[in-house]
């Protein structure tokens, strides 16, 4: 079909909003690049009156979604206010109006993406989102496309940029969790209420889209574990340096047959991986395949511009179909995995790390080591460390090979102990080249 | 369009044609992706009695080209015969014959790719080329696509998978190049005539694929500088690392408005940089772009599966385009780099290491060092060396910024005094992220 423009339209124009209009601005080159020009029409605001960046065209704002929904030019919207509801109304809407969509709402996929990518599977129309996961890291589309005749094993991404900076921020001051995330908070790198990203429901949502490409689960259905990283304190990341290893919050998911092993927390990874110098806001995606072998990528996992950019591509990813007349290419694996069960971390054996806060007095060690032998939980290296300014000692433990559940079973018995003045911290150590 | 079936034919049954049958035999799973079942109709042979893979059906192979390009059920061309004629008349009478073309020969596009490509783009065919860069890598659909809306800055590559197990290897042995590079031949790591690698010929046809998709260059006429690894030897490696730096074999191209540096050759690169740990034959691509900033690609630049499920990503992404009748899409920035100026690294000011092979007798240094400030050569760090059991003595000196042209001014001078015996190595200093 030949056109001379694609029209888009925004719903929510906030800051990768502000970004994507920042790169549409780029006229030649996205002409050059589609092989006509993008041309926004409409975008929708909550607030007309709000202070905006020069490149947003006030003349197209609306405070009415279906402006945007029922405008007869535009062919692409781009949803990026974010949140569950609206926005699954407005996708479910623009779909239903025979748009095609960009999305760069994780939290909205992995509550309702299965209707939304059957419902545009069925009408032969785009659902795109690059900017779920990872940013600017383009991973969606090496999982839609590049690994295409492959077979993906694992899935280790460190892809929560908030979370990561904090623990980088805890590793390398020594702060305090608490004080770290405040101070995050003041330089905008967290939210006011930073659960989603501490408590690893962000790295979950962004964990259950990668496994629905990798291995053709229900976005929505294939569920990982999550464990949070407020627990950890600056001790942790210093003795697990001193075992050879370096603490990152991790979003992994490992087949093994037609089960898939999927959690999503902080965990210790051998140094010399590549994955341990993965620091600060950056995100990185280590893919293990059967063909290809290891791959990573590594960048932006966040950021106006960044995620701007995976938005943009998404648009001219669609709109070179349009042109070609070819919306709704069939989106891989989309219905191999139903077959599939998503279990916890607690089924297979690895070795743990734990931190057991007890009082100051003799005899306490070895009463802990024995109550972890009954338990069949065999020690490989055991520290304590009681220079810290108060009655209590702490005793940081590295197991060897061992059931997590088994571990969890051990640690509630000896936390009920009178030795045990805190509840023991129990990580999990991953090593992704581990089969 | 509705098909039951897209037909395949290769052109060539070596290791990649092989591993690509491997992966088309998966039949259920590429059905599942593509939306109908690739279906292999004939395979291009020089020797039909040669022994050959379970996987390669037999009854398919023939010793004509012309029985694949006018077989009148094969869509999708595959040339994995390598080597620039006959592949390149195989490519160009396959787009005459209407087919699409997946390859996986950098020669052959760094030859031949604008005449080829422009043909592709007048005729809505489509001629893929994913595994002619790094492998199993995914960067050229990065450029292509994810990084559509945004403006490439730098390409810094470690994209010869030889050449950078060889360098790994005299720095981890202390063996000298020449035992290396045959021990490399033995291994199947490096050609019986390793020149295309170690001279870095084929990291500079890689450049020049990733030059056009992001500057827009032509990508037969914008052709690096390029510089051997062979004069290296193990002092090397010690001396970079004392003074902070591993030695890499690079393949850079660098934007500067009108003009991009291009060049390959082995560099110091900063010792915490992420590109200083890629080693043996593992391949990477360091892009940093306007909007999403540094991404890093990381994994298996060569190896049979590898380089077998890029060719495929392309066969899967081409028949998604012929089942919906939309071949031939856009390649990005093909007419925008008209204009744009090829340089070599001698025009940029930077540091660089000198290693001087000179007479051991008094005096020599302070000659040296005087030379060099002569030339306007600011040294930053001199260390000699006269451990080695000969009566020679080696100079090792890192400079301030300076432009490489006038190093290598002062050194073709230097090199004629008789107090040096051998001819000076200069190695460059790359920070990936000076701007």
């Amino acid at each position: 079909m030949d056109r001379t423009s694609i029209g888009v339209g925004l719903i929510g124009c906030g800051t990768v909003g502000t970004g994507v209009l920042r790169l549409l601005s780029h006229e030649d080159e996205i002409r050059a690049r589609v092989g006509c020009s993008l041309r926004v029409h409409k975008i929708a605001v909550r607030d007309l009156e709000a202070e905006r960046d020069d490149v947003v065209d006030k003349s197209l704002l609306t405070t009415s979604v279906s402006d945007v929904l029922t405008h007869p030019e535009i062919d692409v919207v781009v949803e990026v206010m974010g949140g569950i509801e609206p926005a699954r109304r407005v996708v479910a809407d623009a779909l239903k109006h025979g748009k095609q969509v960009v999305t760069a709402n994780k939290a909205l996929l992995a509550a309702h993406g299965d209707v939304l990518l059957s419902y545009a599977d069925q009408h032969d129309l785009d659902l795109m989102f690059e900017a779920s996961v990872a940013g600017g890291i383009p991973v969606i589309r090496a999982l839609r496309s590049s690994l295409a005749s492959d077979r993906v094993q694992s899935i280790h991404g460190i892809i929560n940029g908030t979370s990561n900076y904090v623990l980088t921020e805890v590793e390398q001051s020594g702060a305090s969790l608490d004080e770290v995330v405040k101070e995050a908070q003041k330089l905008g790198y967290a939210e006011a209420d930073p659960s989603a990203d501490v408590d690893g429901f962000d790295a979950a949502a962004k964990l259950q889209i990668l496994m629905c490409l990798a291995f053709g689960t229900s976005v929505t259905q294939a569920t990982p574990e999550v464990r949070s990283i407020v627990p950890l304190c600056s001790i942790d990341f210093e003795y697990a340096r001193s075992f050879g290893y370096r603490i990152k919050p991790l979003a992994v998911a490992r087949k093994d047959g037609d089960q898939i092993e999927a959690w999503v927390g902080p965990a210790l990874v051998p140094e010399e991986h590549v994955l341990a110098g993965v620091s600060g806001v950056y995100n990185a995606c280590y893919l293990n395949s059967q063909a290809v072998g290891p791959l990573l990528f590594y960048g932006q996992g966040a950021g106006m511009m960044a995620t701007a950019v995976s938005v943009v591509a998404d648009v001219i990813d669609t709109s070179r179909n349009l042109i070609a007349g070819a919306t709704g290419r069939r989106q891989p694996a989309a219905e191999t995995g139903a077959s599939i069960l998503v279990v916890d971390s607690g089924r297979s054996a690895r070795p743990h790390y734990l931190r057991l806060t007890v009082e100051d007095r003799p005899g306490v060690l070895g009463r802990i080591a024995t109550a972890l032998g009954a338990h069949q939980i065999s020690i490989q290296s055991l520290v304590q460390d009681d220079h810290r300014p108060n009655t209590n000692a702490e005793i940081m433990i590295l197991t060897h090979d061992v059931l997590g559940s088994d571990v969890m079973k051990a640690v509630a018995e000896i936390d009920r102990s009178a030795d045990v003045r805190a509840a023991t911290l129990v990580l999990p150590i991953e090593d992704p080249e581990r089969a």
